[in-house]
């Protein structure tokens, strides 16, 4: 599907000279059942819910398997979403990319990006180009069976699953995307056992060692799409293994809430209008805070230590995929994330970068999401950025 | 006591031309009882374990009631340093500022920080006063009744005590110190109830209330021996109550484990020799990555984003206080760090500001000990580094 | 309101010799948004959702101020019942009191206890008296200003709510009351700067601290209703000090997310039928195994020292109220709930307690509650027992 | 060693007409570095240093890889015995077991179990069998090297230790052994570098995991000495496997800090005099209270529901073996312990199965500790318990 799916039935695009464009609204939550601000900006017509295309949300749970504010959140989102279009719950939950991570650690806030399209569907759009703006389009797979997970059958439907949300956004170079968010299904147990009923062997029936697994498969399909790594299905042994092949602009999230790989793709179109513009810099380790400056620099605004109030406002959306370095130092100092029993290392880090990174932006929402495998460089991550154009 | 009673029994002040010269060591640890890196510099002559005349550490404990790795490291201190010294481990506990901050949440990294004093007493070396350099001094109050914590009665001991110390590291003005560190006795539950035989009444037998209390009362004694408050028993109505009312070089730490206020003053004296300075600046809250560049403005080091290696290298170590909001907001970004049952705000804070600092330093060895009353900007703290000069 | 409104509009109480009875159904959850077992119940038609007049239940979250998985799984019951019933899920939740306690430590399996009333509203009923059996009524005040929150008005609302739902359930006799569950609400900072808006002035602001004066309040509430405690204001000031002023039959959860006092009386009969039969007793400390004997005692089931297949089968819910002892020691021996920086407290003694009752029961499903302030013996708190007659 | 070797040198076995005799001390802590109620026996007499020949105990850390109450704790022990025996802490670490677990979750409370053992040495004891009582004995593997652990080397090394400690103990026959404590060194990734510079394989650098593999090896080298398995390398496939395999009278506990496997066996023995009898039972489930029945059924007590007074006086130490059940349900109820990101499961299964056990007992000191594979049923563990003839 792409986001024209979303529109309501009997809608057409017969505003011909209208060019699609795209609208981030961060807005915050008092608690992961609150979509109250979104639920505002519908009743004052600032955003049509048909208009709503994805959702990427920080939620205040702890981030692992027993966080159920996403799930919270997301009935909730479906909900409000069900009774303003008119349409089941269930079925919008297969179409929407809803993206959301646990864990607010330290300053982060609890706040939700939601990307709304506007103006006429694309393909008409692409006919007659303007000046470019950011550009979104989303995917969903057909369900991963249990057996493909981690493997390279899941690598190649991510793959396959970004090129169709390019298509829909209307960009056509790799080079012109700025940033994947993908989010993987793993193998549950049940799952592990109806694939064993079936004859197929899975590669792990561990949830965690399979959400590591398809955040690996997720960052090999971007990469592959984007032209960063080779599409060569012996790459399947470099998974989990050989951390020096990493994708410098996917952001893969796995859980065991989905069923299919679900895609959204930002970049730059000129068939999109619109001042949004966003740029995205791998980060070295947890200390790079010249990845920051990196993301930013495009952008026209330097953070010098931090962003001025004029530049701070022209931030839309700041998303971060880090790693508790798995050699147990940073720089050579040695850190106690990966043998704590009483704070789960992701939890950890996330508290840390997000405090780094929040710092530079002198704002405290920041989407930080943990298991940053391949995703930027070993024991690193990235951070992207969308911002107005000055 | 100050530092010279550390020295060995015997010890004649006999070298007239030599100045008291000041060493930092800032050593790592593999766990809370390992001071093998100590002993390896006493194995050297890189230091005389006479020369010690405090220690401030950062354990990867929780930082809460429950972290018996503070009691684990100091233990093995003093067993080493009574084993080199051949002087009873006991006597040096008493003697001896030991202060640790259990907690190295994100990229923290365990290590401790001796402070080692050589040349000639400090009241001899007064009379031909050199350039200049960092000098220390230490003292410890007598014990202090429980029936004094968090009153005006440990604000006037603290203030005693830092001026004790300042006379002892040679420091006449006020102006000339740099940072103030304290830790001062709460109340437990037996204090509580021999008070309470003895006929006096204790502010709270609560003890996390009661360190609360007395690090508020160590701010106020260290402001006021500095001439930043005024010396009057009328504020003890301010603390905990006005946080407008501050010191901007105090960091305060309060624990079971101690009887007496422990103090380590820091400053620059023209009696000292050697290439270490200080400087400290307050932090306005949480995202203020700006106070980390005004305390590194005064040794000659900026950092842009992140101090180059040549700066990195000439910084002996870094101290930081800081605060989870009472408001819980962050510049108007609601933080979930207060209510959070699964981890203690104050593991939060270190964690989120602790990775800031790092991240601007470009070193995970950063001391940051929540607990911030009334030392810097409410929900604030600051940040002290100690840097040899260029 | 009583069960009795819960009747979908135009029910009539017709069947003339038809007494009301009792259904329990403890029902398991896969997460605390799976409901699914309560709608293959309405899908098979054992129950009707008209029928539903109560819910108390065990979901998997931390069970402090920050665990959503309550309100999660509020959301899909009212959301549910609101679909089957073609009503709003707003008015439901203002009238079905759900009442459930977070944290399922240890061996305690995520379940909820669904209360089912069939037959003819208890008016009629009570005019032609049976043998008798387990009744339930149900009552929600009018919604407590902040300003009563832990006072004596909390009390006495608490008090009136027993009693209407005594009357409900055709209970004239306190002594024929088995079990008083109430979920109170507390004050939060919003509505402390309303009451203070308004000129009134809050008992506490801060929550965690209204809880337990909430918890206080409806334990004296409920003892007033049944004759446990006098009538008298005076008492308020007993509330959270002289812990030998208890009720038997109380137990009180406290919460944001209600604005009312919910009360769910559960007692013997003689104008209902059925099987069911409930009995409750103290418990003297956390380690009071006798306490459960006695409570299965007048259910004529003994457990020796667990119990018996056939018993265990006769079993519908557990319920208990327990407390990390204040006084920091269980018969002597120190424990360390109360110091405990990772795990919370109250997390500490479900967890425990939990166990034991499990292990006398055999079995899993146990409701564990804690904050047990004058619900019990202090140290301790009560186990309740609902069973199908032999 | 066994337990003769920590007599001091040149005390000589001349009290001919001596058995050896057991005492056993349960004694409080109030920190894990306080071992005052021990250092008072010594000072009242009741015990001479030398006369220690094992310490098990519960400290109140988290149990886990960062837990340092059990280094403290240890460091505090071998510095009394050596204040006190004139010896090396160094060299009693290596002989004297001391084998503690982290983790008071719930009631129980932190305490450890001193076992001295006064009259002559075994070998002569046994010329001259009087009725017989509870003996001890001690050992000490040579050091194991990483690549053993796990492996069929140490299931036989540490079958050796129990072997010898048996015959320290003067036990001939393994139907008289009641219990044995075993704590095994697992794979560090210091040792796993180590073993592959010399060309050798470990079985897992995952620490975590090589614990389970050493405990796992554990209790088929106490099996095996025991005649409870055939002494068949083929049987090393089933480790960790083949749960139907297990040792009744084991328990295993693994950690960093031990380089080789240190053993105690306690059993019964004609040639010992004294009071102290010891009995163990299997425990089939975290529910399986009647295990705790079963192991007081030998010493002549029953509970019912829980130890009357003048039985429980009788009982000097208990010790309980427990595991998660890795299936996630604990007869038929869905537990949430292997999926809490937020505290670990062993410390929820410690808090359960301790809570449980206490409650039967009347009492709160009970060594809890997790990690049972292969030490009694698969899902259960083990309890046993030293008690006072009547």
């Amino acid at each position: 599907m792409n986001a024209s799916t979303l529109l309501p039935p009997g809608t057409a695009p017969t505003q011909a000279a209208t060019r699609p464009r795209l609208a981030v609204h961060r807005l915050p939550m008092a608690h992961p059942g609150d979509l109250s601000a979104l639920a505002a900006l519908f009743d004052e017509g600032a955003i049509e819910p048909a208009q709503v295309v994805a959702v990427i949300g920080k939620t205040e749970g702890n981030g692992g398997v027993n966080d159920f504010t996403r799930g919270y959140f997301t009935q909730t989102l479906m909900s409000l979403l069900a009774a303003r279009l008119g349409r089941p719950a269930a079925e919008l939950l297969r179409e929407l990319p809803c993206i959301l991570s646990g864990g607010t650690e330290g300053v982060l806030s609890p706040h939700y990006v939601v990307f709304a399209r506007s103006g006429r569907p694309t393909a008409d759009a692409a006919a007659g180009p303007g000046p470019g703006a950011l550009a979104i389009g989303t995917a969903v797979s057909a369900p991963l069976p249990a057996q493909h997970v981690g493997r390279w059958a899941q690598v190649a439907s991510v793959a396959a699953a970004v090129r169709e949300a390019m298509r829909g956004a209307g960009i056509a170079r790799a080079e012109d995307v700025a940033f994947v968010q993908v989010k993987c299904p793993c193998v549950t147990a049940a799952r592990a056992q109806a694939a064993a009923a079936a004859g197929h062997t899975v590669l792990t029936a561990d949830s965690g060692r399979s959400m590591a697994a398809a955040r690996a498969a997720g960052a090999f399909g971007v990469a592959i799409a984007l032209g960063e790594l080779p599409d060569d299905p012996a790459l399947e042994a470099a998974m989990l293994v050989d951390f020096e092949r990493f994708c410098r602009r996917a952001s893969i999230s796995s859980g065991v809430e989905v069923e299919a790989n679900e895609v959204i793709v930002l970049g730059h179109s000129a068939a999109w209008e619109g001042t949004l513009r966003m740029a995205c810099a791998p980060m070295r380790d947890a200390l790079d805070i010249g990845a920051v400056a990196e993301a930013l620099r495009p952008l026209g605004m330097n953070a010098a230590p931090q962003l001025g109030a004029a530049d701070a406002a022209r931030v839309a959306a700041v998303f971060v995929k880090c790693e508790p370095d798995r050699r147990g130092h940073v720089r050579g100092a040695r850190h106690t994330m990966l043998d704590d029993t009483d704070i789960n290392a992701q939890r950890h880090i996330r508290g840390a970068v997000g405090g780094m990174v929040a710092g530079v932006l002198g704002d405290a929402r920041i989407f930080v999401s943990g298991g940053a495998e391949h995703q930027g460089p070993d024991g690193g991550g990235l951070v992207a950025v969308i911002a107005h154009a000055a």
